[in-house]
């Protein structure tokens, strides 16, 4: 019998569906909303996964929208008690439970200094929905693996609808509804991921680098490997990467990247080349040629994805991988120790 | 014969005393300019060892001056092209070499808008100096050692000065001038610790915890420990530790954890009572009885650091430990492998 973990990967395409079809309407509305009081900056909140999910929301709407995004430091608001002013700003939050104590203060202190606020949850009745002004619902059904999968996926395109209705782009609104079916694509070659991943049985630590949208996938791999297969995962970006950690690599030393096309293209593959001289075991996940040629462990991509949707695609082979080396290891990838579903950090 | 680096380490109080001498005017002029256009929130770019002390200014500027502070995304002016804008921001860019391409780039493009932008280096001729309206010296001397130790602390100084002339606290900037005999104070145990740091001789990966403003400290420890020891040691808040990674830990395994006095404290000190159970190996740097019974390792502080300057303090016994960690491995501490002093990442 299949896991939960696994038949909740699989279901990601006909949830992003669903999400498309039945927010689409009040993510217009949201949009309006922001666009007549035009914020300077956005302030976005999470945790775990959500804070995952936020980090391509720094680049989404920089790139998209011009606008700059301030990762919210809950601590502020919640240990010191001394939240900063955010006049001017729109304040989002993401919590697939919508209980993170921490995250509902952010939007509490938000509404008190009467600016925008907006949740973005699994759950429309929870704290985090009713302390916001507005509500975008994710319609991901109960998420039964304590690794969040189908719920990462979901925020990512709540925030990349948003961000095009923001834009009235129409262009990239057809591009969004391409995407389900990009992933079924992607999801045909789950048994071969999840074998090719027995490789990794006895690795203990690894790196996952990305940059620019795949920052966020990078730290989401890393996450679910962290979670899934105790392996002890860092993410990075290529450029901090390039301060320090480099030094690290040496012979055997697993690194898992994430090559999209695009900008960043070029300047990944030149670093995967000087890291295989050094001895690198590489996981590659890329529609490119050239990158994939440098992998012991290729994960191919379809090659029709732009750039700024890469990630809600890329992070999918990285949750069969991660799931793939649980098994090999013998874990039980629904029930990670040590781990609750709901964490109430404060 | 003693390496740079230690040098260097010792050298922290005469280097942050000579910036509290020969700086004050300049950052109280500064401050000055930043007060008279009263910008809604910073924008605040820097890599490696000057984004950890970019860490500590998100804390600082938050508690004490009321501002939001956004990490720049440098990837959206360089790769990407696509700077959001930054109309109402102050502009802060952090290089030690004021070299770092990237950084140049969001300080020339907050120029190109018309916002206030301010340079914090080591080198008042470099490139960022230039591009940027105002400059703050760091007045460290040369630093030989590829890894950061004077540099940073030198950083966190000048943005805890910024932040005290900005809000014209007069009790504050009494409590910057005790700081550099605190640090002495720290480093006449410089040899316990490094002998202490011999405990771990063979560990090749860790944890280090930090929270609040010490979130940055877990940043730059973490960072001497991969840069000078190759131990894969990955940063954490104690918030998101417990959204998945406090999976990994189990018998043995090494946590390096900076327990302050303050807000934080009892949160921190409960986590590490429910690791120690777990089998960890705790290194804790406190002043704090209850935190320090708790390790195999404790590192002492003073008593007397305010919570809000502790990040000065409590990263010295962490570099001291890499050092230390980096000397039982028998690797060179002036010369870790596959890195450069100054990283032109673009």
């Amino acid at each position: 019998m299949s896991s939960h973990l696994e038949s909740e990967i699989r279901e990601q395409p006909e949830v992003l569906q669903r999400l498309l079809e039945e927010e689409r309407t009040n993510i217009e509305q949201v949009a309006d909303a922001i666009r007549k009081l035009a914020p300077n900056f956005i302030v976005l909140a999470a945790r775990g996964s959500s804070d995952n999910a936020a980090r391509y929301g720094q680049y989404m709407f920089g790139t998209a929208n011009g606008l700059t995004v301030a990762l919210a430091t809950p601590s502020l608001f919640t240990l010191y008690k001394q939240p900063p002013r955010m006049d001017g700003a729109l304040v989002l939050g993401i919590s697939q439970s919508g209980q993170s104590p921490d995250i509902v203060s952010v939007l509490e202190e938000g509404r008190r200094q009467g600016v925008l606020t907006v949740a973005i949850t699994n759950d429309p009745h929870s704290s985090l929905a009713e302390v916001a002004e507005h509500t975008i619902c994710l319609h991901t059904g109960p998420e039964r693996s304590v690794a969040a999968t189908k719920t990462y996926t979901a925020s990512l395109m709540a925030l990349a609808m948003l961000s095009t209705a923001l834009g009235e782009d129409t262009k990239r609104s057809r591009a969004l509804e391409a995407l389900p079916d990009l992933i079924s694509g992607v999801l045909t070659s789950a048994p071969d991921v999840i074998n090719a991943a027995e490789r990794y049985r006895y690795a203990d630590t690894c790196v996952v680098v990305g940059r620019g949208y795949n920052y966020a996938t990078a730290y989401e791999i890393a996450l679910k490997l962290k979670e899934l297969t105790y392996i002890l995962a860092e993410p990075y970006s290529s450029a901090d990467f390039q301060h320090g950690p480099l030094a690290l690599v040496e012979h055997d030393f697993p690194v898992v990247a994430i090559v999209p096309e695009g900008r960043t293209a070029g300047e990944l593959v030149e670093l995967f080349r000087q890291l295989k001289e050094q001895g690198a075991e590489l996981v590659i996940i890329s529609a490119r040629r050239d990158a994939l040629g440098l992998a012991q462990t290729p994960l191919r991509l379809p090659a029709e994805v732009p750039d700024w949707l890469s990630p809600l695609v890329s992070v999918v082979p990285g949750q069969l991988f991660a799931l793939g080396v649980a098994l090999a290891k013998g874990f039980d990838p629904d029930h990670p120790r040590g781990l609750r579903k709901v964490t109430l950090t404060w």
